[in-house]
């Protein structure tokens, strides 16, 4: 499977943010968060969410409306869809 | 002066973030920022940043490019352009 690509805009004592950008077919990778979080998206979309157990789920994102997430989670995201999925990651750093 | 919009679309113990739409003529108006911070901007567009100072200066923003700033800042933000910008601000809560 093609790997989602990333890219680290800002990384300071505080706080890390990385773009990552999932062409049509890839995914990130399983992979645990070990930092709280919040995603930004930039492009709409729908990811497939594959938790440990392998149970697949959907979400949306909508350009601008961002969310939360505590450390701890873990899963891989695909983009089974036809266009790119564009977000950003905002770890927070202890 | 118009005033600028905002929601807050995340509020925890660990993270505030909250979306800015400045309409064509808006302002924020002068504020200090209590907390560190990261901007990601929603569009594009040119900023007008007016210091404590009186001294303005221009601030480009590009789709999903974003920046961190340590708490302290005092400014005033502008929209003198022609078109709506908007951006989330993260806030990181100490």
């Amino acid at each position: 499977m093609l790997s989602a690509q990333s890219d680290v805009q800002v990384d300071t004592p505080e706080v890390r943010v990385t773009e990552w950008r999932l062409a049509p077919g890839s995914a990130t990778g399983r992979h645990v968060h070990e930092m709280d979080y919040v995603i930004v998206p930039v492009t709409a979309g729908e990811m497939t969410i594959v938790a440990p157990s392998g149970e697949r789920s959907k979400a949306q994102l909508a350009v601008g409306k961002s969310y939360f997430r505590k450390a701890g989670v873990e899963h891989d995201v695909l983009n089974e869809t036809s266009s790119e999925i564009v977000f950003l990651e905002v770890e927070l750093k202890p």
